[in-house]
């Protein structure tokens, strides 16, 4: 009515004529406003907090008198004293428009969190979990008209939440009676919809309001390690992050060794399966006792990984990946219990959801990171690599996206590294050599001096240098490269032609000590020539992947990078590109998504519309498949050089041989092959 | 086109014009004719077998000529000389209309076959079960196309039968890749759907052409006994069908005394579920040995069984059942996978199907009844009455139907009788008592003869009789009354009053002796006061429930009475109404159903569409709880004398009391409430 009081909500300025009498929320929900509300409006569950303002407000033509909301009622009262309330703030359900008003909605209060994430694009989640929680009354049952209780529960859903069918399995339906009791047939319940037209799932019932929150686990299964985040499913926020080993990594480094031992021991797959479900297990219980979060809490789990952990996690004998036409079981994504995964540490109930893989070679992980990189909605053409133990490479724009995965092997984790150990305290992270005196100085995980800085000493400890991590080997060979000691075919030289005692004889080849620890009982660190091949053989196949998309594309450069993956936030984008791991750039066009397959994970963990976005993006993407395309060969033996604008040393050019004959079916050529790369970009 | 030949299909009459060449199957299809294929016409799984006609086909106006069907062709041959074709049939799928033809499906060749039931009413049960078979070629895996195994099976079953979506579970999924390749990617897989919008599950896959057939359990789930039947989902046939006693027995003999035990026993209701599901699986094992079935070959069960036994198969506490309002946890019908009931002696993936219970004390045995009996499709007013442990009770026709469920304790199935026995070899099943000489002769199970015929000792050989079953105690009592041994009250006379040493003093009260088989070694059979109190209150509680029925009806009389359940094949119904156990009608108004829960099981087993039909017809039924209502007392209480024609002992009137206080909170008056009945009736 024209007559009736004008309510104006902020940040959404949405704006409405209300009877003299209704309740904010009832207001906010008929315009469609964004505000909360767990308990349905019974001021119990204090989500609807809102602040009204007084006052003159021109922009939106309105004076709020003091006398524009209704006093505070008892329910109020009973609120502030329980809990309290924020200065200014009113329960949404409880306050009565009286007159004309202007209500801000606060962040905490708006229904579709929006959380910011902390990579360098400053993207936002939208939150709407595929669980969330309902309060509601039940009727109580009545002997004249006798239904289930899970009927009324239906029932009372549909009348006050509007939500269609529900489901419950036979573990939920045993606690259903005696919970409806303990709560006088006041009850909250996470329900489940993986989609929009499923039945809804009713995966906990507590009695009265539950007010400890949900949450879900985003696991990032990697071939070497596996990472978890656990993420409160209302705010958004990572409570905890954690990471273990992989422990299927004593059947096999690589994923094919892993489908190897799976192809030559009967049952192998099975016992690959079950350890590595005990250790997401492991890790569930772990993370959650880290956050301090009732583990039955936990009532989602997102999982990325590459086909082979796919197969292996899910109980599939992964034998067919490890074969043209490298066929998977399936493609398309997963709706699964946690029971299903035998998943005993998490909520019994629990839902997990696995995003789709692309192809035999190129998994979940991969989509993971296109939902978390969005190629597809990029202006320019964007390369994006996520640097594991295999590498899955994305290139794309708004016209097209193309995939692939390149073995890259576990060299860039700092495994198959004669000093090489994973990410942690005591690594070398960082190095760099001064091209004069040839003398290293270097940085070691959980300290931030340099080596040659004051205190440092202090900082490590003695024995405190435990090894060399992946960011830091690749450092270390950019660095021999640029310091004139190794040259364009990765050959290391002797002490006599570099000047240095630091490069001393080892066999028929020669190695550049960083540090000897043995004095204080601590290791050796060295870069063999060993370590430069292996480093080789990963960056050969990480730029032949890339390569093999550009061509592809039609294209010879790219206008960005994206260095993702865990260790993707660690790598210097320089030594990347000394070293001939990514297409020249420009430097400032390198940038860095950290880990972006555990974020994308952690996105459709936290919206349940990015799961539908993914699998239908997942569908438009070109698949390249670089184990049977000649092209990648070529490619790959091209880029095994090491070029640098630095001189070489001419009188070693004559020896290179490459030392994998697996990696390279044409043999020799590396040199050769480098020199065209470079005469192409 | 009008100058195409004239195609007719028999029994269906359809008709149309199709061009030569085309196959019968095609024709068949275009015009839905009932034909089957599971190859998808490939001539290889025989189903669309036909016999075309040749000669006048007056009534069709059709001349049919020798060369209306192409040739035999290579696949017929080697067809039958592999398997054998009956003369004059060809293969619907290879036969190609070449002129006019008359084309008879024969009933093995319909996808609905039609199964008649063995009852009274030869009603037809239409075959369309929830898991079909269907034999699929799926595309071969192709690499620069990659899509899962499991896409592709989907994308086939789209293809050529038209099917949406499919799911499978992580155990399916584990077999699908080596079974594809080990059929060459020609596959036959079990789809099952439980609802017409659900994605059809694959719950098993074989390869190459599956031709051992697939089996569905029917379960009627008793709280004595456990009867099954093994049946043919393509043909309806029963394979089987094998009892067992519930085990729960050791629990409590009757439905409440297992809900004290556990409210009195923590735990005491995952107890009672382990030993349930165990005996099922015991029992599902036997029966599939028995008719020689492979067990993982039985892909679907119904269950039907009373609220109580329905929770704790569910392994839900059914103590909420023993107490006001007797609230059920479910309702509604259920979907359940195998597993969830730890069903492991079936097909892993089996699926269960559970038909909705009725009310809190009316459950889904009551409802496989109301599917299997239709009294809501009846035109004169129908009681069907199915005696159990715990007697279901429906009275209706095409304008309203009621259910009810009364306590008659287990005193008809034999138990809590002094000589009683179940249903075996051995068992007294029938007895007349001679009103002049007050002899007995009886009819043992396991013998056509009666005991005052020659040869019956040598049938039934000493000691062979060894008790009295349901029939037997029912006929017995009925025949005291009718010979003049006991008054309306239910008080047997003594030898003196009665003038026959078969009335033997026993401390106050008197018992007639049937048989002493104490000289073989056999036992003395008798029928003591106590057993005719048993079946007084068993009687008096099952009349009062039907008269609860009547009265919410508004009538004092129905036109015909079903008497269902194991036990309702064998009363005889002139000794029933001498009981008093059911309302009076007409002799031939009374008929049996045998088991019709049972039947309901198959029913919803064999015609998924009768799923939907009894959720519907069970939400129509009113319910009526007779465990509150003050009606069902008063008729109870006027129900237990058993008033008869014949002259009762006019000396004994005055001492009749009712034995059981807990059943008889208005303290004795037992006559009189007969008396009045009678006067109502």
């Amino acid at each position: 009515m024209p007559n009736d009081p004008l309510v104006v909500f902020t940040p959404s300025g949405k704006r409405g004529r209300f009877p003299v009498g209704t309740p904010v929320l009832t207001a906010a929900r008929q315009l469609g406003v964004d505000l909360d509300s767990v308990c349905g409006g019974r001021g119990i569950c204090s989500k609807c907090q809102i602040t009204p303002g007084y006052g003159e407000f021109s922009k939106h033509g309105v004076t709020v008198r003091d006398n524009a909301l209704s006093e505070w009622n008892k329910v109020e009262e009973r609120y502030d004293q329980k809990r309290g309330l924020k200065p200014g703030r009113r329960l949404g359900c409880q306050a009565q428009v009286m007159g004309d008003v202007v209500i801000d909605v606060p962040p905490e209060s708006q229904v579709h969190k929006q959380v910011v994430r902390k990579a360098a694009s400053a993207r936002v989640i939208e939150m709407d979990p595929a669980t969330k929680l309902y309060f509601v009354e039940v009727d109580e049952p009545d002997m004249h008209e006798p239904t289930g209780d899970l009927e009324r529960l239906a029932r009372a859903l549909k009348r006050e939440w509007g939500i269609g069918d529900i489901r419950a399995d036979l573990t939920l339906l045993s606690r259903l009676q005696p919970v409806l009791r303990k709560g006088k047939f006041q009850v909250t319940v996470a329900l489940h919809r993986g989609h929009a037209n499923d039945a809804a799932q009713v995966l906990e019932i507590w009695p009265g309001l539950h007010e400890d929150g949900l949450y879900g686990l985003a696991i990032d299964l990697g071939s070497t390690t596996v990472a978890a985040h656990l993420t409160d499913l209302v705010t958004g926020e990572v409570k905890a992050s954690s990471g273990i080993m992989n422990p299927q990594i004593r059947f096999g480094e690589d994923l094919m060794s892993r489908v190897s031992y799976s192809m030559m021991n009967p049952g192998g797959d099975k016992e690959m399966t079950t350890t590595v479900r005990d250790a997401i297990n492991a890790l569930a219980g772990e993370i959650a006792r880290e956050a301090e979060v009732d583990p039955a809490l936990i009532v989602e789990t997102v999982f990325v990984c590459n086909p082979v952990m796919h197969h292996l996690l899910l109980g599939i004998d992964p034998v067919e990946l490890g074969q043209a036409p490298f066929a998977l079981a399936t493609s398309g994504s997963l709706g699964l219990a946690a029971r299903d995964l035998d998943l005993a540490a998490i909520n019994p109930r629990a839902q997990v959801y696995i995003l789709p893989c692309i192809a035999g070679h190129v998994g979940a992980d991969c989509a993971a990171v296109a939902l978390s990189e969005e190629p597809g909605k990029s202006e320019d053409l964007a390369l994006i690599v996520d640097v594991g133990t295999n590498a899955e490479i994305l290139l794309g724009d708004k016209t097209r996206v193309l995939a692939c995965s390149s073995p890259t092997g576990p060299a860039f984790e700092g495994a198959q590294i004669s000093s090489g150990q994973r990410a942690a305290p005591g690594a070398i992270e960082a190095i760099r050599i001064d091209p004069e005196t040839k003398e290293p100085r270097f940085r070691v995980i959980g300290s931030d001096k340099w080596s040659d800085e004051d205190g440092f000493a202090d900082e490590v400890g003695a024995g405190g240098i435990t090894g060399i991590c992946g960011s830091g080997i690749i450092e270390a060979v950019a660095e021999l490269r640029i310091a004139g000691l190794m040259d364009e075919s990765g050959l290391l030289g002797s002490a006599e032609a570099t000047g240095t005692p630091r490069m001393q004889a080892e066999g028929r080849t020669h190695t550049y000590l960083i540090h000897d620890g043995t004095d204080e009982g601590g290791p050796r660190i060295t870069v063999t020539q060993g370590d430069i091949r292996a480093i080789q053989l990963a960056k050969s196949a990480l730029y032949a992947g890339a390569r093999l998309l550009m061509d592809e594309r039609g294209v010879d450069k790219v206008d960005r990078v994206v260095l993702a993956g865990a260790f993707g936030a660690h790598i210097s984008p320089k030594h990347a590109m000394v070293l001939g791991m990514i297409p020249d750039v420009p430097l400032d066009k390198v940038t860095s998504a950290g880990n972006a397959a555990g974020t994308g994970a952690r996105i459709a963990l936290c919206n349940v519309a990015a799961r539908r976005e993914i699998e239908r993006v997942v569908g438009e993407i070109t698949k390249v498949e670089t184990a049977i395309e000649p092209k990648f060969q070529e490619h790959f033996v091209a880029a095994n050089a090491i070029p640098h604008k630095t001189a070489p040393f001419p009188e070693l050019r004559k020896v290179v041989t490459l030392p994998n004959p697996s990696f390279n079916t044409h043999g020799e050529g590396g040199a050769e092959g480098g020199r065209r790369r470079r005469r192409r970009g």
